[in-house]
């Protein structure tokens, strides 16, 4: 286990604020919503395509991307890494991934 | 810090043989990487649509579906969610959010 | 050259205010864009991966499934199909496809 | 009606031979199916995200973005526009919107 993604939450939020001449974080945020979420559309585009192609770097490189900009998202909404984790948490500990099971697979 | 994503990736791992009619990532993995792909990709679209509806609930949920179905598809590959913090740690150490400051923001 | 697209037009502007539990278009519209937007990106990601397996048969129905919507999403939105192709249009004869050549192709 | 789409096409599937220098499709091309196919995807979130921002000029023009390399994919796949067509309306035909009322919404 490691704190990779929880310190990177840290830093993103820090960063928001920073000048958008040198922070990519302040920069994208000041480009609005539309765009760090066009961001993680792309990304999880690129990690799919990385996938079907069996480029192993690749899936590596785009899920890394795909992570950060998610993590920039969720900033930008002012909700915590905690409290996906408690979702993720809640769906496994109450209906688990049974819940998941009682859904049609598409 | 939380080993919520670690200890989901296990569960995930060892559920991927289990038996396809009660486990959700053993019927999934079964249909094939194209099917767990199109998960990520759906995921990630319907992430997008929350966030652009300011639906914070939403996006607290369809965040969990993403990452779930993203760690799917990094067992599916056999890549450890600790590569991708390597990558994540790799970038914000060498060249850092400064390797992302370095492209054009769209 | 073929009527389709402008036949299929039509029929889903018509459909939009029919019984949504005979018309598959009326339910969708009235689920709300969300939903409609949600299936434009759906169907996007099914024919990229469609087109990286190779499935030639997959990619024509997943484009059939693809401009569906996205004639649902634009008729939501009450653009025209026609105004669409005078962008395209535009675009070829104005500064054409030398407009595209002058974007990075990344 | 017009013939917009399908004298697109001719234009696409000539210039795919021409010089990539000048000649964005054939760049595209160059690079790969991957490429074109995230091409595809992007163009579909960008069209989904300018549609939930309410943003009509926006969706025309992401909307052609999105048609014109989709209409690159088929090419590169070498499926004509008239068969995604012949699909379009043989499920409007048969079975049509009934086909596709007959899926759940979701």
């Amino acid at each position: 286990m490691r704190a990779t993604l929880f310190a990177l939450e840290q830093t993103i939020r820090q960063r928001r604020s920073a000048d958008p001449s040198t922070s990519y974080v302040a920069k994208l945020t000041a480009r609005g919503r539309g765009k760090i979420a066009q961001k993680v559309g792309e990304e999880a585009v690129e990690t799919v395509i990385a996938a079907m192609a069996g480029d192993r770097d690749g899936v590596v490189g785009e899920s890394a991307d795909l992570l950060f900009h998610l993590l920039l998202l969720l900033a930008d909404l002012d909700i915590s890494l905690d409290s996906v984790c408690d979702e993720l948490e809640r769906r496994e500990g109450v209906s688990g991934i049974a819940e998941k099971a009682s859904r049609p697979a598409d």
